[in-house]
């Protein structure tokens, strides 16, 4: 064999390990003992640190060195072992070691202050936090953007100027759009009680509805609904509430977008690194184009409108259309992950900026607070009222993760991209969806999108998809014509 | 550190990969999609790759060199160390390939010539694999016994000279308490159809009844009952089958058995090569005196027999003698894994004596079917009627499983040894029984076997555990006694 086919039998075996230890997380949000959460960390660690050791062996090193790939796919190939190789060796192992004890010990700070609405009680850790991220992120620049440096693990070759663009353009529409239809009366939402047991079914129905292949995967009720694996095993969770069917519903739809991703990649990727989808943010892009642009639109909800109605009965929504304003209610609120497609970009690029600010030592921990409830009421016209609310609400940057939160957002403009040529490619989608018919929709992004896996870097795949250069401006019109019409702006 | 202390931290690592291992098979028979089975395949040769590695890493064989034990466990640790690398160095690499490449070839076909009552389409994959373990056998032995070098590896520190005296003291025995019993009539069974939600529920009760600790565990169904797993996450699975209940409730007493021991295991042991049980015989006899000693004693069944009337009302049982008799039914048949306690140790014996003759090379495969069907008349009295219920009903041999079967006698027999100490230790054992508390003898089989995992060698354990040298003796007085009583012998 040479260099190159060693280092593809090599990724291989450490692709199969990655995909072991991706099952172990979602065993331990479905299915593990309670009792058995220290001795999973042990073995997680161990399987970290085999995968650490794989990745960085000096043996890549020297393959690198030499292999010449016969294609476009195996030059893809390297530049995915190669950015795996060079992060893996970049960062010291002291300084991986530190992190991982730091960040274990400040999530549970960053969750005990939540509770107790206690910022003082986080920040001490999370200054910690912050100056290893840096140190790590110097490492992983080699002289480079720090930012940009740690972006690369979730959004490779795409950099905060171009994503600091995008929102700046994105800002102000925005801001003004939910004003807009803030100062418009409410829909009227759902009531009633909703069974359990038959959100379930109806969330297995729609996942099929949606492409996700139950032969390849499943569906479990776990505390965050999340998907996880690549290739023939893909798993998703949802929840429920008794209360808002919608949870539930629209959570599924979401996972099964990014699950659709990673089984509708082409299987002579299944177990390399090309094997799974390219980034964060347009793995974003697909969980958001099922979930809003089909999942919410007028044609796909009028097929919901009725499912529901088979199911639950009357559910204090008269029409399809009521429903359809129903599921798109914008509200008040300080809760990123509860927020409605007009509102949740602002919470992202509050974040974006205040986390690149942290990471160029440009904003201090011991000001993030005032930071951060400056910026909200500047961009949602009222006061933070409490820290959970506040910069305690998310996990992330205890957790490490900066360089995250971005790709949410870039994900709803990825979708806004490609929706935008999906409706030029498929004239009757509309026609389809309410039918309850999302095939013409699913194979249009398998075909341009999902088959290819982490072949193209997102940008190009962006572009090449959508035939437009990745921009806001589709978004922005999608949802200026959607909120306008709902709303009567 | 020193070079104990390296072993130790790496044979730490080695364990929770292990585990991981072990989980990825609890989840292969549970949970995964059915069409993930291939790619499953690669990450488990993925996986088993990392283990063989890391046991064979020539690192090892130099700490093990310089490795000095600082107490008793730590000579265990060595011990168990040295077997690991002894066992992963003396195989070649290429013939360990091939014997995993023929027997996943053997399986299908065994699968295949078993459904079409064909032993011709099996035997020459068959003769495939006992060539290639014969190959391991001599490699594994280095000069000594090859049937006894393939025995370390399900019961370290056991001869085959061992278990045949044994059973050739048990045989004659067993032969004639059968015929004795089955020239009686036979106990009416139970009858009616079985709520399987409500054996499932019985079941888990049960579990708890046994000392399951579920807080660390798990019970689900699945095709075959098993329990996986060690420490803090030990996991079982049970069947359900709406005619017969007994199946469900005694396979999960009996997994519980197997679980307890690992949940009984000294934390101190936990993820190092003595926080598991130390061999498969030692395992079986734990499942085997929760399922039969205890759990079909005439004492606790009289407490079940209470809770499955509370639970199913009428199910042609009159009363709880009625129940025992039903429960200890010896019937003819073929099939081991269904056959009783009178019979079953037969069905092992039939086994073993084939399976060292193969490795001897004094049984060619294409006598096999022959041999067995003359030994089954002989100890049984009838004919094998098709292959699928004689010489093709197992798949043991098929996945190249030779020294295994005698486990599960020698189980039954250090059973019989520790219930005749139990029985000794607790003198009010019945009367707390027929009341369904069995903590006085899952207590004493904790403090007495299962607190030590693997720190104590199969027979030295038994031996100190039960105060006698581990016999036959105590297992044919036990079922003289119970069966002659049930069927007034």
């Amino acid at each position: 064999m040479n260099s190159f086919d060693k280092l593809i039998a090599d990724a291989r075996e450490t692709a199969a390990l990655a995909q072991i230890a991706g099952r172990l997380g979602w065993d331990q949000e479905t299915m593990m003992p309670r009792g058995a959460a220290r001795q999973r960390g042990a073995e997680m660690a161990a399987m970290e640190s085999v995968l650490h050791a794989r990745r960085s062996a000096p043996q890549v090193g020297e393959w690198l060195e030499t292999a010449k790939a016969p294609d476009a796919a195996g030059r893809a190939q390297l530049r995915e072992i190669r950015r795996a190789y060079a992060r893996a060796t970049r960062v010291p192992a002291d300084l991986a070691k530190r992190i991982a004890q730091v960040t274990s010990e400040a999530q549970g700070k960053w969750a005990a202050a939540r509770a107790a609405e206690d910022v003082a009680a986080f920040l001490p850790v999370l200054q910690e936090v912050v100056v290893l991220k840096r140190e790590e992120g110097a490492a992983l620049a080699a002289g480079g953007d720090l930012y940009d440096a740690m972006l690369q693990d979730y959004e490779p070759g795409t950099t905060a100027e171009q994503i600091g663009a995008l929102f700046d353009a994105m800002r102000p529409r925005l801001v003004n759009l939910r004003a807009a239809v803030l100062d418009r009366p409410m829909p009227a939402g759902v009531s009633g009680s909703f069974d359990e047991a038959t959100q379930m079914r109806l969330s297995q129905e729609l996942a099929t509805t949606f492409g996700y292949d139950l032969s390849r995967g499943r569906v479990d009720k776990a505390v965050h609904p999340f998907s996880s694996g690549s290739g023939d095993d893909v798993r998703i969770t949802t929840r429920t509430s008794a209360t808002d069917p919608f949870n539930c519903l629209y959570s599924t739809i979401h996972e099964v977008g990014h699950a659709a991703y990673e089984q509708g990649i082409d299987p002579a990727y299944a177990l390399t690194p090309l094997g799974q989808g390219v980034s964060m943010g347009v793995h974003e892009s697909q969980s958001r184009i099922y979930e809003n642009q089909i999942g919410r639109g007028r044609a796909f909800t009028g097929w919901l409108y009725g499912r529901m109605r088979d199911l639950f009965g009357d559910f204090g929504i008269s029409d399809a259309d009521a429903f359809f304003a129903a599921v798109n209610r914008v509200q008040n609120g300080y809760i990123r992950t509860e927020a409605d497609e007009v509102q949740y970009n602002l919470h992202i690029m509050l974040r974006f900026d205040l986390e690149r600010a942290l990471m160029a030592g440009d904003l201090q921990v011991s000001d993030l607070e005032a930071a951060w409830n400056d910026r909200f009421a500047a961009d949602f016209g009222y006061a933070v009222d409490r820290p959970s609310n506040g910069c305690l609400q998310d996990v992330h940057w205890s957790v490490g993760l900066f360089g995250y939160f971005p790709t949410y957002a870039l994900g709803n403009v990825y979708a806004g991209c490609l929706f935008q040529a999906l409706r030029e490619a498929v004239p009757d989608l509309d026609a389809r969806l309410a039918q309850g018919d999302t095939s013409s929709a699913t194979t249009w992004l398998r075909e341009n999108v999902q088959r290819h896996g982490g072949l193209i870097l997102p940008r190009d795949l962006i572009r090449q998809a959508s035939g437009v250069e990745p921009s806001e401006q589709p978004l922005l019109a999608y949802l200026d014509d959607k909120f306008g019409a709902l709303y009567g702006l």
